[in-house]
Order: C-alpha cells, then structure tokens, then sequence
C-alpha cells in the first residue's frame, strides 16, 4: 500500500536511481535489429522484438546495481499492441529480477475510467470468474488536473496491491511554469498539487515515513525540489532531468532527506545509450549501460 | 490539418453527437461473451473478442446516422495488449466504416515523448524503411498540465496527417473545480487552457473557422460552456457529461454556434447501455443502440 518496496530496493542496492527503458530503435545495436526484422520483417512485431531483447539484456546488467525501472508506455504504444506486448513483458521480467517497476504513463481521467487505468497498471483485471494481471507494474504515474476525482480511484487499487502513483507535481520541461509556477491564491500550482499529494498519501501510509503517494519533480528545477522536500515529508520524489536534460548531482541533491531516501532520480538516454557515447562495440551495450549506471551511482551518492 | 472531417459528417448526418466505445464486459450481451469465452476462455483474449464483437456490431448500427466514434483507451488498456488489439481493430473498423475517430487518451508528456503519443494514435511509426499505422485514430484527448511543451510535438503530426487534439480545459467531474476553477491572475486555469487552445490551432486553421486544437468542456457546467463558446470562437468543443453524469439538452446548448456547430456531445453509457434500459432482447442490443442515439439526435437538435 506504500512504496516500501521501491525504498527496500533502494536500501538494499545503496543506489537511489532508477534506469528509465524509453526505448528507440536507434538505440539498438544494428545486428539485434537485423535479427529481430529477419525473423519478423521490418514490422511492428519485428520493432516489439527487437525492444524486448534490448530490455531484458539492459535488466540483466542492472538488476542487482539499479532498484527500479520506469517504462515509458509512449515508447510502446508507438509500436502499437505489438509494441503493449514488449511492455507486459518487459515488466514481468524485470519483476522477476527483483526490480521494482514504474509505469510512466501520466495517466488520468475520473471515476470508473480511472479505475480501469488502475486496474490495467496496478490492478488486477476480472473476466468471468478469473483475474489476471493486465500489464502489472508496481507504480504508475499520473496527472492531478482533473483534481481529487482522478486520483482517489487509484489509492484503492494501491492499498490492495501494495503498489503506488507518482503524481506530476513540478516537471522537469522548460513550458512547465506555463501553469505550475503560476500562483493561486499565495501558493503556486505546483505547491497546491504537492499539498494534494501529502492529504492523498494519508491513505496509504508507510513504515519508513514515506506514503504510496509520491511526486514527479524535475531536476531541472532544484530550488524547486528543495522547496517541495521541506514542504511534503511523506512524499517520495521520482526526479527526471539528469543526464540528458541537464540536471546534474548538485541540483538533485535538495531532493533527498538527512538519511539520503526520500528521492529515485532517472536516467533513461544516459543509460540506454552509454555504448553509443563510450564508442564501444555494439555488443557489449549492456556492459556500458551497467558502467552508466554505477557512474551515475557514485555522482549521486557523493553528494548524499 | 483540423478537425474539418469531423464537422463535414456532423453536417452529412445533421448530427452532432458522438458515441463513446467505453465498454465493459458487464454491458456486454450473454450470448455475446459465452461465445468468445467458449472460443478463448475466460481470459483477457476471451474478453478482448467479446468487446470486439460488441463494438462492430455498434459500428454497424450506428454509423450511417452518428458522425463519430469515441474510444475510451483505459477500459482497452484494462485488458491488456489484447484489449489494445481490440483498439485498434475497433478504431480501423470504425473508419472504414466512414466514421471519425476520437481516441480518448488524455495522454500528456513532453517533447520526442509527445511525439511518441502522437505518432502511436495519430501518425505513423517508421520501423526501418516501413511505416506503419499504429492506433490510427483521427483526433486523441491530451491533458496540457505540462504546458506548450506537451502540446506543440502533436501539432506537426496533426498537420502530417490531417488530424486534430482535444485539450482538457473543463472537465466534467465533480472535483474539476479544485483546480481548473482556480483564478490565475484574474482569469481561471480553465479560461487560461481555453486560451492556449485558440493560441495553439492558429497553427491549424480549418476552413469551417474551426481550428485542430479542440477543447473537452464537460456538460454538467453549462456556465462555462456558453462562457467559452463565446471567448474561443475557433476551439470545437468535445462535450462529456451528457445522459449518465446529469447534463441534458439544455445544459449543452450554449456550446453550440448560430450555425448549430462548435460542439460535439458525447454519450457512452446511454448509448452501450440502451438494451439494459429498455429492457428488450439481448439480440437487439445494437437496435436499442440506434433508437437511444436517434433519440439523442433528436434531444439536442430540438435546442439548436
């Protein structure tokens, strides 16, 4: 009911990131895409394999250095329901390795048309007298604008399957202060969101301080972060912005509290394509996103 | 590069109404999903076949006489990658039925992300020197929290592919208020989102004066309706709320234009539920369909 399972991962490993998978093709190393399109032809299932080969080496090298993955759903629903298939079966493995997983979807709607959502990520879908798990992901991340209505849907869904939300709070673009930096009242519209998230979180409470509902505030905002940390102590924050946005480790650093939790901070593109950059042999992709990885390790610990 | 196809068959069927495909397997006639589960099982393929079935037989019934169709992706998504098959079959059916499509996602992420969303629903997916239809809706239900970031990656797409996007402005639920109701300076969020959308379709001018960047405006705040039916004369409206949430005729019509467009209204349940209502035969489901959105026609016309 809580995100205690992300925070023992987090413990367990030392390592408070998260490696987002966001797969692109391009990412891919050229003879896993010649061998996915000779088997399937250059088709979606063929794109759906080759992603899913991709991933599972990625999960195999960070599994025991990295606590959690974030599965960007855009990126598969962009290879239609061939691509939704790589996504089920990416989480199912991860899970399997142990990794806690975080759908990013930014899902939202009201009602019974959220609990379906909730249902789909975290639920457990009935037909007739079975039930099955649609794509099964431990948290899911979701928008607050339509206010309380889409969000309560999902807090009962998380009790029963000991999962959690992330709800966008203070995001990581340069547009993000169009609306959220604007004042309602003396609070700003981030500030209100981030409020919610503590009153939502009263209802799934966990046993290191933190709720199951946390907040999704970008690195590229970090007197923003720090505010928000002060402000919402039950609140975990899953950071996006480092790396290839431009965060580095000092601006993540106000995310964290004294005992160093309190914060995952994403890398996606640095990790997916660290054998681009290294210039290394295509094969040994999965050896540079684990070098990545535990680089990214270091510059954030060193800072905590 | 508008929403033009969607007012051209309002105008064929004079009808400006549009049936949402949000099914439930509860909705769902016995006959209909004894056969898929006797084909399938009691699976999440099993219920996939059942709404498949359901929803061309609905298509059938429906689209020499409603303009549009409105799939609600959660209660796909629910059912996995196999309800997404169920997507994307619907939505092609739907199509070649001479029908316009409204894929109802809210989705919402920023940049190439975005530009994932868009390609997924409304573009096409290269995959090596293939390009491919992935969802192939018309128009898709996008949620502008993270401001112009979120927004502008659709608007080539929409243009590429002569589609348009329907921004949350007002939603329809209760709590739509604890935010968009909000004063920013001296003007409400939702006035402000409104706003944004005349500012955003100047990039896709239509030539019915009707822009590409529509807005959801829900019917149970009729106020607000005629308030920005007024201040957003090149926004078409994709108005919820009508029938099962409490809107009627009346509450809808300060949507409309003199010319009797500008608004499209939506009723899902109304319409998926209308054998249940009129407690007729389950063989008749698609025919109780055709009576309620002919009725509906008639309602909302009659305040034109």
């Amino acid at each position: 009911m809580s995100l205690d399972r992300m925070i023992e991962n987090i413990r367990r490993t030392g390592n408070p990131t998260v490696a987002g998978l966001d797969p692109k093709l391009s990412y891919i190393p050229s003879y896993i895409r010649k061998k996915a399109f000779a088997e399937y032809g250059e088709t979606l299932d063929g794109a759906a394999a080759a992603i899913l080969t991709y991933n599972k080496a990625l999960i195999d090298a960070l599994c025991d250095i990295v606590p959690a993955v974030k599965p960007q759903a855009a990126y598969y629903e962009m290879y239609g329901w061939q691509g939704m298939t790589t996504l089920t079966e990416t989480i199912a493995y991860a899970k399997e390795k142990g990794m806690f997983v975080i759908t990013v979807g930014k899902r939202n709607d009201i009602g019974t048309t959220m609990e379906a959502y909730a249902t789909a990520h975290l639920g457990k879908t009935a037909v007739g007298e079975q039930q099955f798990s649609a794509f099964g992901g431990d948290a899911l991340t979701v928008n607050g604008y339509l206010g309380s209505d889409g969000i309560r849907p999902l807090l009962g869904v998380c009790r029963e399957m000991d999962g959690g939300i992330f709800v966008l709070v203070k995001t990581s673009n340069p547009s993000s202060g169009e609306l959220q930096d604007q004042l309602l009242g003396d609070k700003t519209v981030y500030r209100t969101m981030g409020d919610n998230c503590e009153k939502w979180g009263e209802e799934l409470p966990g046993k290191y301080g933190y709720s199951g509902v946390g907040a999704v505030v970008g690195a590229t905002y970090p007197s923003q972060l720090s505010e928000l940390r002060e402000a919402l102590p039950h609140t975990y924050f899953l950071v996006p912005g480092y790396g290839a946005q431009g965060g580095g480790a000092k601006d993540v650093a106000g995310a964290f509290d004294r005992d160093g939790l309190g914060a995952i901070v994403n890398s996606s593109r640095g990790i997916l394509c660290a054998w681009q950059k290294e210039n290394c042999a295509e094969e040994d992709f999965a050896g540079a996103a684990r070098r990545e990885a535990l680089r990214m390790k270091e510059d954030i610990t060193s800072v905590l």
